[in-house]
């Protein structure tokens, strides 16, 4: 039983990686003009690393409402295009100055540092263009609805004040309660947009997704936490990225108010928070509960 | 009847400028929370300066087919975030390294750099949130082609491209043909988008929006020639930035291509030509004959 469970989050994970990679390729053909290095920059960036979890969770949700595969690649792109354009500018040197991401030279590193922003100005572009085509979806209501979401996932009550206020926690002193709110935004927004996505795709009315709402929030926080203890326990060849940047900025995080111990009593916690919103749902919904699981166990 | 004529278009103006600050300041309220300065940051960029060109261009058009003012001036103001978004990139150290402008500190010298970075991506995706929301227009079709229209003009194929183009221009010879597409894409999409988006809102078909796209595309070019001119002859005061960077760049322009002499003659035929396509309008598209015009006289 649990290799068969592994087996399937293995493919899915496999799949849905294939598929995004293939949707940047088509999107990001290099032209013969001056721009080329934009678009390598924004295929540097986008192509052929990270976990795809964003993707995989609109892929795993649009699945319980039988989505066609399309639609849901597209949507899962667009998705995918903010969480990379974040990456690239959250990477700059006025920013987190990172030079390593998935194993890879930064956007700034591998260009230079007008190539990178403008190079995540065009993703967060793309993103919205993506979802309006009517390939997406054939009614305009449902492309709609995708596009106030992510836009409102992506923003400053979002993922982008989430990020201005990480930028704020070295000269601050966050509580647990703040920091909560903090990665809810940070990272959590544009989590629960993937799952979101599905649902809207699925025409599940809003009364509808208050299960799938919970699921998304709890595995988010679970997610946030483990990959706090990531930067302190893993290893940086594996993860792809520097490490230790929190604890060397001085910057509070679940694991610095909450203990090793306490932090990853709380992430388990939360994974089954999130399963037990998924209830209603029978083994349709076992990808999703693969994802919850694998949040814990990752070392990247 | 001149004087008559200048007062409407200073009228309309001024009506603009005041309603696109309400909106701003409706958008912008600064919170009591960690993300105060990124606010305070997007309400320095966006509110209180600018020409506006944008947003008039938006309620002319929007005009001629009787669409309400408060939907306009929603679409409107979400196209001006676009605009307002590039200037704060574009002002950045790594990009055109600006100081001041529409004579003020530029965001990263009134704030930081990474506070800059972030409130252009919090306008970028603001733009998509307030395009997609019902008041905007009741039909989500409506909203939809906005969205799409907006994301095509303001990404690779249109502002960020040229942006991206023009960062090149210092370092190669362009020739009048790619300077022409250099502008098109860097200033003029998001020109046609403010007109486009006036038909859109009109729910003019697309078969029937020909001679206002004709308009538009000249307009963006005769404005972009008086904007080179401006950069040799204007005032630093009046203009509100720092002046004379594309030649100390060495960067090719319609000036330097051209000369002085030909390029007033060129901006002076092409806004001849933006008025030609109006033939059709009566009286109710004199404000957008007066923008035109306006596009050849203005000093900043």
């Amino acid at each position: 039983m649990t290799t068969t469970t592994a087996v399937t989050l293995a493919d899915a994970t496999r799949e849905v990686g294939v598929e995004i990679d293939r949707q940047f390729d088509r999107l990001l053909t290099v032209p013969d003009d001056p721009r080329a290095d934009l678009y390598r920059a924004m295929r540097h960036a986008a192509i052929g690393g990270g976990k795809r979890l964003r993707p995989l969770l609109t892929f795993a949700t649009a699945n319980l409402f039988g989505v066609d595969r399309s639609c849901t690649a597209r949507a899962a792109t667009a998705i995918e295009c903010i969480h990379v354009y974040s990456l690239v500018h959250d990477d700059l040197p006025a920013m987190d100055d990172d030079d390593l991401r998935r194993g890879k030279p930064t956007v700034h590193k591998a260009f230079d540092e007008a190539t990178a922003i403008l190079a995540g100005d065009c993703l967060h572009a793309l993103a919205f263009e993506l979802l309006t085509h009517p390939d997406t979806h054939p009614d305009p209501f449902v492309r709609c609805e995708l596009v106030a979401d992510l836009a409102r996932a992506s923003g400053p009550s979002g993922m982008a004040g989430g990020q201005m206020m990480d930028l704020r926690a070295a000269s601050a002193s966050f509580d647990i309660a703040t920091v909560t709110r903090l990665q809810a935004m940070k990272t959590g927004a544009l989590i629960s947009c993937a799952v979101e996505a599905g649902a809207i795709l699925g025409r599940l009315p809003v009364e509808g997704r208050t299960s799938l709402r919970g699921y998304a929030r709890d595995l988010g926080l679970a997610f946030q936490i483990a990959d706090d203890i990531l930067d302190v326990e893993g290893d940086e060849a594996a993860v792809g990225k520097a490490l230790h940047k929190d604890a060397d900025a001085g910057k509070e995080t679940f694991l610095s108010l909450l203990g090793l111990e306490r932090a990853k009593e709380q992430a388990a916690m939360l994974v089954e928070q999130a399963i037990a919103h998924l209830h209603a749902f029978g083994a349709e919904a076992d990808l999703l509960r693969q994802i919850a699981r694998f949040v814990l166990e990752r070392d990247r």
